[in-house]
C-alpha cells in the first residue's frame, strides 16, 4: 500500500480578529486585515503576521511591511504604525503556538511504501508509516503513529515507541531502544560501537561493545549526531533532552533529563551529564567525569574535571564565567603589564644606583 | 531504463609536445616523451606529468622519477634534469586545468536506475540521472543534467536546478531549494529542523520550524555537513560559496557569496556571514551576530561578537591576528614575567628596609 | 537468496567454575554460581559477572549485587563479600576476552538481500553478505566474509578486502581501496572530493580531485567520519589505525599505523601523522605539517606546526603538556599578578617621592 497523502500548498488564511480571538489578544487597528504567513519583523512582507519579542527590534514596528504584529499588552507605539497590532501577554510563546499549529496542518505521511524491507519477525504498528528503502530488521517493534522515513535502518531487536519521527537515513544499530515522542533527524547514528581498544604489543585489540543505547521519551536528536552503544549496559539519553546536530556521545555516557546541548559538542566515554544543563556548541567533556544538575557551559569550553551543580563556566579548561571574562581582559592587557614590569625594573635599578651612590 | 555507462580505465596518454601545445608552453627536453598520469612532484613515477608550483619543492626537480614537469617560464635548472620540462606562465593553474580535463573525460551517469522511487507528481528532467534507491518526493523538480546519486532523498516540494550533483545518501528535507551547478557531497543534510525550543516549567516545548533552506548557484557543500531549515523564512547559502565537511549551519543563518569555510566550523542561529570571507576549520560563530565582507578567521577561533569587514582575526575570543601572535609569545613568557615580579617585590622590600634603616 | 540467520536472544549461561577454568583463574566462593551477563561493578545485578580493574572502584566489591567478580590474584577482601570471586592475572583483558566471545556467538549476517543493486561487472565473493538497498557499482570487488550492510554505497571500481564490516549507509566513492579486516561504521563517507578551489576574479574554480582513498588492513573508522579523496595520488590511513566518530581527514593526508584518534578531531590537507600516535577529541591539525611517531596530543589542541616524535603536547597553539599545566596555573593567578604589579608601582612612586624629598 502506497498512500502518502499529497502535500498541499495551502497555508493559513485568517483575519487579524480571528487570530486575536485565538490568542486572547486585543486588536489595535483593522480586525479584518488578512494574514497568510508568519515572518520575522525585519523580514515582514504584506500578508505576514510578525511579532515583537525583543525590545532591540522595536524600531522595525514603524518600518516593517508586515500586515500585523504581535506585541506585548503594555506596548504603546511612539509613532504611527501601518500594521494592525495584536496585544498579547507573551508574543514569543504566541508565535511558537501559531508555528506549531501551522505545522500540525501539514498532512502526515502514512502507510507503508512498497519498496521497504520489513523482516518477517518485526512487529510494526498498522498506524505507523514506513518509507521507501527503509530497513526493518528481525524482531524490531515500531509503535503506533511513528513515522520511519525512507532509507532509515532499524537493526535487529530495535524497539521504537509511539509517535516518534525517524527521519531519512537514520541508522539505529541492533538492540537499541527508543522511547515515545522521540524525533531523530537525518543521518544520526544510534548504537555504533564505542571506541574501545586494548593496547597489545604496539597495536590495538578491539573490545566488543555488547551493550546498547537507550533514548528516553521526548528526546530530540539532531542531524548526523552519533550516540555510541555501551561496552556493557547502556548509553542513555534521558527524557526531554535535546541534542543538536553533529554531536558525539561516546559509549556508556549518561545525559540527564531536560538538558540541551548545542551543535558539535562532544562527550567522552562514561561521562555523566546532569539534568537541566545547557551546554554550548563545540564543548568537549572528558571521559569518566560528572557534570552536576543545572550546569551552564559556554561554547567551545573544555571540561577536564567534575563540575558541581549550578555552575556557570567557560573556557579551556573551563572556569567560572566571571573569572573567564576577567582573564580575557587581563590577557588583552598582557602587553601593557609586560611593559609596566619592564619600566618598574628600570626604575628600581635607578633607585638602587641612587642608593648606592 | 538503466543505462549507466561503464567506467573505463583508460586515462590520458599524451606526448609532452601535445600537452605543451595545449597549455601554450615551451618544451625543454624530448617532446615525444609520453605521459599518462598526473602526480605531485615528490610522488612522481615514470609516465607521470608533475609540476613545480612552490619554490620549497625545487630540489625534487632533480630527483623526481616523473617523466615531465610543468615549471614557470623563468625557471632555469641548476643541475641536470632527467625529466622533460614544460615552461608555462602558471604551473598550478595549468595542472588544475589538466585535472579538470581528465575529470571531464570520465563517463557521466545517466538515465534512471529502476530501483528508485519517483513520486507521480515529481517533475524530473529526462536529461537527469536518478540512482538506485533514491527517493524523489511529491512535487519535486529536478533540472536537466542534474545527477541524483543512489540513496539520496529529496523530500516533498524540493527544487533542484540544472547541472547539480547530489551525491549518495544526501538528505534534503521538504520545501528546500537548490540552485544550478550545486554539488552536495554524501551524507550532507539540508533542511533538518532548526534547534528551537521554548523553556516551559523545567522542560522544553519544540518550536516548529516551518521555513526552508535556499542554496544558491555554484555552491559546494561537503560530506556530512548540516544546514538547518529556518524557523520562518529561509536559511541561505549564497552563490559561489564552498562549505567543507562536517560543518554546522544553524537555522536562519545567512552565509554570503564566494565565502569558503573549512571543515567542522559551526555557525549558530541567525548569524550573518559576509561575502568573500575565509573561515578556518573548527571555528565557532555565535548566534545573532554579523561578520562583515572579506573577513579572515583563523582555525579554531571563537567569535562571540560582530566582526567588521576586512578583519583578520584569530583566537577565542578572536582578536586581530597580530595581537594574537603577540599574546602567544607573552603567554609563553608568563613564568618569566612572574619570576621578574617576585624579584622586583623582594628588591623593593630590600630598598624599603634600607630607607627605613 | 535471503538467508539472514535470525538473531536469538539466548546469551551465555555459565557457572563461575566454567569461567574460571576458561580464564585460568581461581575461585573464592561457590563454583556453581550461575552467571548469564556481564556488567560494570557499579551496575552489577544478580546473574552478572563483573570485574575490578581500577582500585578506585574497590568499595563496590562489598556492595555490588553482581553474582561474581573478576579480581586480581593478589586481591584480598577486607570485609565480607557476597559475590563469588574469580582471581586472574589481568581482570580487564579477561573481560575483554569474554566480551569478544559473547560477540562471536551472535549469528552473522550472510547471503544477499534481494533488494540490493549489484552491477553486472562487480566481483562479489559468494561468502559475502550484501544487505538490502546496498549499491555495488561497476567493477567493484568484495572479498570473502565481508559484510556490506543495508543502504551502503560502493561506487565504481571500489575494492573491499576480506572480513570487512561496512555498516549501514556507509558511502565509499569510486576508485577507493579498502584492505582486509576493516570496520567502517554507519554514515562514514570515504572518498568525497577534497576541498580544493583556485581563486579566480573574486570567485572560486573547483579543482577536480582525481585521486582516491586507501584504507589499509585492520583499520576501524567511526560513524559519520569523513576521509576525502586525494587531488592526485591517495589519501591514506595505515594499518591498525582507529578513527573515532565525526573525524575529518582531508585530501592527501597520511595517517600512520596503529594510531588512535578520538572523536571530532580534524586533519587538514596534506598533513602527515606518524605511527603509534594518540590524538585527543576535537584536536585540529593544520595542513602540510608532519606529526612524528608516538606523539600524544591532548583534547581540543590546535597544532599549527611540525611536531617532533615522542612529543606530549596540549593547548592552542599546543605546547609541552607540563608547560601547559604551568600556564593554566599562572593564568588563574593573573589577577593576583596584576594587583601585585599595581602595588609595586605605588611603592616605587612612594620610594621615589621619599628619595626626592
Amino acid at each position: 500500500m502506497h498512500d502518502i497523502i499529497n502535500y498541499t500548498e495551502e497555508e493559513m488564511d485568517f483575519s487579524v480578529g480571528q487570530i486575536a480571538s485565538l490568542l486572547h489578544g486585543e486588536v489595535v487597528g483593522d480586525e479584518k486585515t488578512k494574514v497568510n504567513n508568519l515572518s520575522k519583523i525585519e523580514e515582514g512582507k504584506p500578508g505576514c503576521l510578525s511579532f515583537l519579542a525583543n525590545e532591540k527590534y522595536t524600531h522595525f514596528v514603524y518600518t516593517t511591511e508586515a500586515s500585523a504584529i504581535l506585541v506585548r499588552r503594555d506596548f504603546t507605539p511612539e509613532h504611527e504604525v501601518k500594521a494592525a497590532l495584536i496585544k498579547v501577554d507573551d508574543p514569543y510563546s504566541c508565535i511558537a503556538l501559531l508555528l506549531n499549529m501551522i505545522d500540525q496542518m501539514r498532512p502526515k505521511k502514512g502507510g507503508t511504501d512498497k519498496e521497504c524491507h520489513i523482516s518477517g519477525s518485526a512487529d510494526v504498528s498498522a498506524a505507523a508509516y514506513i518509507g521507501a528503502f527503509a530497513y526493518i530488521g528481525e524482531h524490531v517493534s515500531v509503535g503506533e503513529n511513528t513515522r520511519i522515513y525512507p532509507q532509515a535502518y532499524l537493526g535487529d531487536n530495535v524497539k521504537v515507541g509511539k509517535n516518534c519521527i525517524i527521519y531519512p537515513g537514520v541508522k539505529i544499530y541492533r538492540d537499541c531502544v527508543i522511547g515515545n515522542n522521540v524525533i531523530i533527524h537525518a543521518g544520526a547514528v544510534i548504537g555504533a560501537d564505542g571506541f574501545g581498544f586494548a593496547p597489545q604489543n604496539g597495536s590495538y585489540m578491539k573490545i566488543a561493545q555488547i551493550g546498547n543505547v537507550v533514548i528516553e521519551d521526548n528526546v530530540e536528536i539532531g542531524a548526523n549526531t552519533t550516540v555510541d552503544r555501551a561496552t556493557m549496559g547502556s548509553t542513555r539519553v534521558k527524557h526531554g533532552t535535546k541534542l543538536d546536530n553533529l554531536i558525539q556521545v561516546a559509549h556508556n555516557v549518561e545525559v540527564g533529563a531536560n538538558t540541551v546541548i548545542a551543535a558539535q559538542a562532544g562527550i567522552a566515554g562514561s561521562a555523566k551529564v546532569g539534568d537541566n544543563c545547557m551546554i554550548g556548541g563545540q564543548v568537549g567533556i572528558a571521559g569518566h567525569i560528572s557534570i552536576g544538575n543545572r550546569v551552564n557551559i559556554g561554547a567551545q569550553s573544555g571540561i577536564p574535571n567534575h563540575v558541581a551543580e549550578n555552575s556557570n563556566i567557560l573556557g579551556t579548561p573551563a572556569i567560572p564565567i566571571k573569572d573567564f571574562a576577567r582573564q580575557v581582559v587581563l590577557l588583552k592587557r598582557l602587553p601593557e603589564l609586560n611593559e609596566t614590569v619592564k619600566r618598574l625594573q628600570k626604575e628600581i635599578e635607578r633607585i638602587t644606583d641612587k642608593l648606592n651612590e
